[in-house]
């Protein structure tokens, strides 16, 4: 069994949205496709991921540093104890070969691809999809779907009243019956109306998340927290800069609310610093990091060690990004659940036809990996990358 | 005026050394040019500048994400309030445009790069070395020379006994009369005697700082302590991780000799995070964090009006990276000193002929800018980035 060639894609977002912060128009994703020299029922087995959805594709990273290091180092050097499949430790260690501590950027994207390409090639090459081989590796119990909420509410480019209500109702339609939604990028005052026009349509609070994208300063963070208290939402998202864990401790200890951060944590060591001192409260405050732009799996994983070393339940892990392989990863290591990007972020965002959403939940399909080649609107990028 | 393009070159950096975590064979630097319409004595007014060095160049993120910005800005929105210069303010906010909060990695290299080409070309355009500018922005006293150190002692990839001191020698032959060397690369026993032979030629400890490039877990670190504080060592530098605030507070509770840390500290948020739970000690303990890697100057100066906030002088900076960029920004902004490789990391390692070094202090040449063309080795990169 040989590592043949290693390739990546950048690929662009469709649509022109935005949140608090940031415009998603010019953002780009690193299709990364691991081929191999073994050919299953005919085929060529092909390990397949992406670097989540948001922080910019990683061509020039996974480019000039990481493949060169992947393919120097061989094969040999990355097989697991039985020869059959891939040690993803051995994948991260290689791929990370003479690279400084600290600086968990981009560099942790470009990585994540390329290792989550290696558990979807492992996962083929047992012929199973990725949650067995995840559930396996972690030794953790799967759950059978995967619970989710709709994640939208952003602010549109044109149009503005109404159009928040329509979108939450199309997801509702779809089948879901709890929702997210951006604050921060109006005043406290049109945000409070957006609010109560969303909740019109999710019901009760419980089922309305809110996320202002690491935008408020801490005056700014607390009112509106004293604006929102008495909605009862499900959780008040990146309140302040995603690394400043004194901001989210002095929230937290005037908002009784749940809280929910982490997207923008990219390494083990910066989630233990949000646990040290970011006054999380174990039983309500929700972690939402994203194993694509933090290294891959195994990074991840620590952090899900971290999050239990603290006392905190896995199950109050939802991680950012609502796409096929966070589908894999929630279901295979027993998370809370996860978002789905059920308009926006394609061919990225959401789940392929043969993933049911049955009640709120994701039941993953029977494609073997991640199944992105079973996402009819990913197939273009896939081909394009392996022709 | 008009900023007509924007190049960026990566160049390999020369040497085969390793420090406790990285050998440096396959490292790369990334130059940046800013070029100009403007002619100035029948030639063309180019800002140059690059990433530091140490942390990989950037030609991914510069070509795929910031030049696009800035071209698209176009010069205008880029200019100061007397429009005969650039305002670095905006240089940096342009080139962010769309970024999300956290993950200062390799991102802020590639702003930092280009954001102090503009340095670089404001300087020019004044007729200017770059330390008169800096001191005229930052409404500083400039100092009329900057305090160096010889930054080497690393480990070689052959050789062994002696190497150390010779190197050391080299040094000081050249002037030099402090110098730093890396531990934890070899066992605590062997480090201690390449210590001791190192104190052979510096004399005295007060002239000796040591560097672990943030490999140590709390045990080693402590046990490195134990065995180097009868040294009296200038400072113990880089412990841990660099983001492991509450190991430097613990290290620091225990060990009274000077710490010195914040290399791999990219961001202003990150920097205030070691100032808020780091255990940094005003008036003994030193921060190194390096422009070229933070998303330049701008962001930089936020980091020593954090550090000033927090009650430490700036004559406690002490830049990472020992280079001409470096020695206009320690000398424009009154901070205490840098180092210098005189050894390694050519060709941006080091300073132009025109730069005297005077009893262990570097004097700032003549030319405009950062005088990047002063530099003889520099110039083939140089050239090679412009034709």
């Amino acid at each position: 069994m040989r590592v043949t060639e290693i390739r990546e894609l950048s690929v662009p977002l469709e649509g022109n949205i935005s949140n608090a912060v940031v415009n998603f128009a010019e953002h780009t994703v690193s299709l990364v496709a691991v081929l191999t020299d073994v050919v299953r029922d005919g085929r060529q087995v092909i390990g397949l991921a992406f670097n989540s959805i948001g922080r910019f594709a990683q061509g020039g990273i996974i480019r000039d540093r990481v493949i060169p290091r992947m393919m120097a180092a061989g094969t040999d050097a990355l097989l697991d104890a039985e020869g059959s499949g891939f040690d993803p430790a051995k994948v991260l260690a290689t791929a990370m070969r003479n690279e400084k501590p600290g600086g968990h950027g981009d560099r942790a994207g470009a990585v994540g691809a390329l290792e989550l390409a290696f558990w979807d090639l492992n996962a083929k090459l047992r012929g199973e999809p990725a949650w067995v081989t995840i559930a396996r590796h972690f030794g953790t119990t799967p759950q059978e779907a995967m619970p989710v909420y709709a994640a939208g509410g952003y602010y549109y480019g044109t149009g503005g009243a109404g159009q928040l209500r329509d979108e939450l109702l199309r997801y509702r339609d779809m089948g879901f019956d709890a929702y997210k939604m951006k604050i921060g990028g109006a005043s406290l005052a049109d945000d409070v109306r957006r609010i109560e026009e969303a909740l019109t349509v999710a019901g009760d609070g419980s089922r309305l998340a809110v996320d202002a994208n690491g935008r408020f300063g801490f005056d700014e963070a607390i009112a509106y927290a004293d604006a929102i208290r008495p909605f009862g939402l499900r959780w008040y998202e990146e309140i302040g800069d995603p690394l400043d864990y004194d901001l989210n401790r002095r929230v937290a200890e005037c908002y009784d609310g749940p809280i929910a951060t982490g997207e923008n944590l990219f390494s083990a060591v910066d989630t233990r610093n949000l646990l040290r001192h970011g006054g999380m409260r174990p039983g309500r405050d929700v972690f939402q990091m994203d194993a694509g732009i933090s290294y891959g799996l195994v990074e991840y994983g620590r952090m899900i060690a971290l999050m239990e070393e603290h006392g905190f339940d896995r199950r109050f892990a939802f991680p950012h990004g609502g796409h096929m392989i966070n589908l894999h990863i929630v279901v295979g290591m027993g998370l809370g659940g996860c978002e789905a990007y059920p308009g926006v972020f394609q061919p990225f965002g959401g789940y392929a036809a043969e993933c049911r959403l049955v009640g709120s939940r994701v039941v993953p399909g029977a494609s073997p990996g991640f199944g992105l080649e079973a996402k009819d609107d990913l197939r273009p990028a896939i081909a394009h990358l392996l022709n």
